[in-house]
């Protein structure tokens, strides 16, 4: 499986994914999932995936190789969007092109076919953007009413979200809630694990400067992990007992 | 949906289940999904139950025929039993029983036969076990190395578990932890829906004393939710950001 969190905030966009797959449980690898394509001071896009990883490539690939191709008459080329709900229905494309490829090969195991998406990013003067796109090519886009979104193995790294996130924090507060989700996540579900890719971006600036692999041993999260599993021990002991 | 944790402790067990059943968003209904048979001195046993409420109801029913049979040579009695096993092997026979009634009707579509169980007791001088039960109607039991199970939506609620259940808790301060995890699931779930039925049992008593619904307006329940609440948001606001 793998967990990624895209998140709109005020300040800008916070994108987080693991970098772990499995085809069974013997087999396991380390695959990056979050994606840049960047024209610096015209526009920024990031996509984060989840499912099938010959489908996730695939659309990558494609969006890459459309991107690079400098035309900017091509509608299926990124920079050449002049909105992100635009740019979001480029991405939508790419996702039915490899099922119209590859659905028809997959048609029997319909399950096969499955992927999903957390794309984000900015185009000139427009603020940042997020949405989540389905295997279908359809998506929905983030408000301040539910600014993020979770992919893949959602539900363990969920409650802490629920609780905190709001769109006006501060971003480096962002990046620290995610990377709590992530711990929780990453303790009760083998198929979720490091390193984390982790990317932040600050809204107006239309480049990318803060990316960021963590690793076991980064001194942060090692810091983290151990601080929010004390500090929820101590607020557990804290709350008088149930009285049977 | 449906959300139950079963827990064997040193001291006993701690069983707790919501009650909320839905075929759909617009049918939504309260079920009770904690069942218990006893006769004090001799046995107790406590049934948790998920899945398609036709089936699960029918095996509670069934097992209630015959344990009220007072028929001790009834091979499926479950006060018949002898050890906790053989009272396991008593309730995966009868969900094998109501397979066979029901099963053929439901081949069409596969997955409404399903349903799990977290079945747990105390026999005499035998101490307390405890049983995760399949559909198919085998089963495993809890050990001090995993003294806990979860059925239905329990992936909201597995890192609070997974962080702090052992099993020489106090039984209070395990049924503590238990709402805590009933508590991430209600937040993020809506299928998982107050009342809470909670039961503990203390080893060796063989008498089910303390059973509660807690309620929405249950003051113990309510403290606990806002201070892990206010706990959580302190301890979050404690780590020092991420730099991005």
């Amino acid at each position: 499986m793998t967990y990624c969190v895209g998140m709109l905030l005020d300040e800008g966009l916070v994108m987080a994914a693991d970098t772990r797959t499995n085809a069974g449980l013997d087999s396991v690898g380390k695959f990056k999932k979050l994606h840049c394509w960047s024209n610096p001071g015209k526009g920024v896009f990031t996509l984060l995936t989840a499912g099938n990883l010959a489908v996730t490539q695939a659309v990558v690939s494609l969006l890459s190789e459309h991107a690079s191709s400098k035309n900017s008459k091509d509608p299926d080329n990124l920079f050449a969007a002049k909105t992100m709900f635009q740019a979001a229905r480029i991405v939508g494309r790419a996702i039915r092109a490899v099922r119209k490829i590859e659905g028809e090969q997959l048609g029997a195991k319909a399950d096969a076919f499955s992927a999903s998406f957390i794309f984000g990013g900015q185009i000139g003067k427009e603020v940042p953007r997020l949405f989540q796109i389905y295997t279908e090519g359809n998506f929905i886009e983030a408000t301040p009413d539910t600014p993020f979104f979770q992919i893949g193995e959602h539900k363990y790294g969920k409650p802490i979200l629920d609780r905190v996130a709001r769109n006006d924090m501060k971003l480096g507060d962002a990046a620290k809630m995610v990377l709590v989700s992530f711990d929780s996540t990453l303790r009760s579900n083998l198929t979720v694990g490091l390193p984390i890719d982790m990317l932040t971006y600050e809204a107006g600036t239309l480049k990318f400067e803060h990316t960021k692999r963590i690793g076991p041993d980064d001194p942060y999260f090692k810091m983290l992990s151990t601080e929010w599993s004390k500090a929820l021990r101590n607020a557990f002991s804290q709350i008088e007992a149930f009285d049977i």
